[in-house]
């Protein structure tokens, strides 16, 4: 594992860390190259990058740069100043902590709550991926919605941890069902017990001797501290009885793998959440994104697979998932339009504090 | 499995498979309900459809609808009018013939193909989802861009079967990575023998007694006559010594079920390429969706799991798949802007060509 060192950093007017206040937009001049190293490149990016003018966050999302871009390396694509090939995003224009949404227009409405004195760095790229880079009290942020399933989870921790230095605080702020009888429509869930996933096992439906229609993972754990802070921040800001924690199960569809009844299609599930129960009696929710990035964060910067494994601290992660409950898949109902734009402006607000208050 | 008819149909000017010609809109006034039927909702959905005025096509993409939705079926949501929750379309907005893609700036380039004396449909979804349907020589289709990964795959098909009625033809229009050494950047593969999926075994990284870092599944076949068809359209559009074919191999992810080398993530993907070819030497494409389209249309409408089932009528879809080959894996080139737009335009009417004419 190459060590990665920053070898020249600067700014005017720094809080802590890194960012510069008061100016027309965010700066970075640190010389570390990510790797691989960004290779030379003949035309600019498809991604538009915006800095945006005062007031600090403008509601209309950067639009879209046609001109075509050109990468050379087919193993880890990068434009011509480092950009990755689908989150867009070069080294300087993506923060340490991270707050990842699904929806844009989430995304869009946290960014409210950033310092109005630091002008965002926005990064719109063709293949959907919105950064919002600005500060909340003082401290550098980014908020980023990556779209929905573990593959756009993938992509986006994968081309972040290959554009910022040093040791990363993700929090997820997702939507969810829930599998539980105590947790209801309209309050949040903290994953504190971590995420397994469930997914298709496709040789049951198309191929032969396969006996189980969903594979079901073993847990991987989500950060202790991360997970307490989000507890203790959405109790403050979105309320003491709306917030219960328990174990995440991410699936590979919002059909099959989360057990809906689609009559076009066998699929198998009739008993597919009595026994993710039977196997994890503290499943709560179910979505599509909150295990990827717990197993990626657990995975990055380790000296081989396996949890034994030591971990390289300047690419280490610290990961934690925190979902609103959209629909009751127990008993059917299905959140409104005003609770979750209640819940979005409130939980934001509780992610952007644990983000920021974790040490 | 329940049947589904077609109760009321109307139209003017009518050519085969329903188009109406000459209107300001298509028009579809069937009283086809979905399976689950529509429940009342209280307010519309978030996501804006757009009835182009001539000149047919518009470079303009549908604005974003702002005003919040309403669903109340957590089992398989709908709005009040019946539009999918994440496509966003409704009964009588996509054809029964279907290209997918994953860009939608590639949708746009290939709807200027399409007939300009048919005024398309155009419905942008909050979550990424782009529907162009209109006509080519009279025959109704779509152009769905869908994004990236076998979950958008998923709730795509899985969505657009929920609101078309009868028999479908689905054909994939992506981009890969070749791992053939006759297969090079800038020419097509199309997957006549099928594809395999490669998934992340994620117990193998974060778990215990996980001997296998990837599960490579069985193979689903593509629909004969419409890969011969794609093959033949191909050849006469883009030239034939630029089509190739062989067996499509679908990752999880675009880095590691890709032996891409990510330093940062132990992936333990060496001798992956390797394995995959042992078992399947005829892989000749990496990509991110196409067996999930083939699996899903292999399982859409089968009366239980597995391949000796039969097939509702009404519900079968038959699919195929053709991919530009945008890297090399085993050299390592990437291809350059202008062999992407002058393959789109090309492909993008073989496609159209092969979707109509396939009997």
């Amino acid at each position: 594992m190459q060590k990665i060192t920053r070898t020249t950093t600067s700014s005017s007017s720094t809080l802590k860390d890194g960012v510069s206040t008061q100016t027309t937009h965010v700066e970075t001049t640190t010389t570390f190259k990510p790797i691989p190293a960004t290779k030379t490149q003949e035309s600019p990016l498809g991604s538009s990058v915006k800095e945006t003018k005062q007031p600090a966050v403008s509601s209309v999302p950067a639009s879209k740069n046609k001109t075509p871009m050109k990468f050379t390396d087919a193993n880890f694509p990068l434009g011509e100043d480092g950009r990755t090939y689908h989150v867009g995003t070069k080294l300087g224009e993506t923060a340490n902590k991270i707050i990842t949404v699904g929806d844009p227009a989430r995304a869009e409405l946290i960014a409210k709550h950033l310092d109005a004195d630091v002008v965002p760095i926005k990064v719109q790229s063709k293949r959907g991926y919105l950064t919002i880079t600005g500060a909340y009290k003082g401290t550098r942020v980014s908020i980023v919605a990556i779209g929905m399933g573990m593959s756009m989870m993938d992509f986006f921790v994968r081309e972040v941890r290959a554009v910022v230095e040093g040791p990363m605080d993700i929090i997820r702020f997702g939507s969810c069902g829930s599998i539980s009888d105590h947790i209801k429509v309209g309050t949040m869930a903290v994953a504190s017990e971590g995420s397994i996933s469930v997914t298709r096992n496709f040789d049951f439906f198309t191929g032969a001797d396969a006996t189980e229609p969903y594979l079901i993972s073993q847990r991987v754990e989500a950060d202790a501290d991360l997970s307490a802070s989000l507890v203790q921040k959405l109790n403050e800001f979105v309320g003491s009885g709306k917030v219960s924690t328990g174990l995440n199960v991410t699936a590979d569809s919002f059909y099959c793998s989360q057990a809906r009844k689609d009559v076009r299609f066998p699929d198998a599930n009739s008993d597919l959440l009595a026994s993710v129960h039977a196997r994890y009696p503290s499943a709560v929710t179910l979505e599509m994104e909150s295990f990827m990035l717990l197993h990626l964060a657990k995975c990055s910067g380790r000296t081989a697979p396996g949890n034994g494994a030591t971990v390289e601290p300047e690419l280490s992660i610290r990961a934690a998932a925190t979902t609103m409950i959209f629909a009751d898949r127990l008993g059917g109902a299905f959140i409104t339009p005003e609770q979750v734009e209640e819940l979005e402006v409130s939980a934001g607000k509780a992610c952007l504090e644990a983000l920021v208050s974790t040490a």
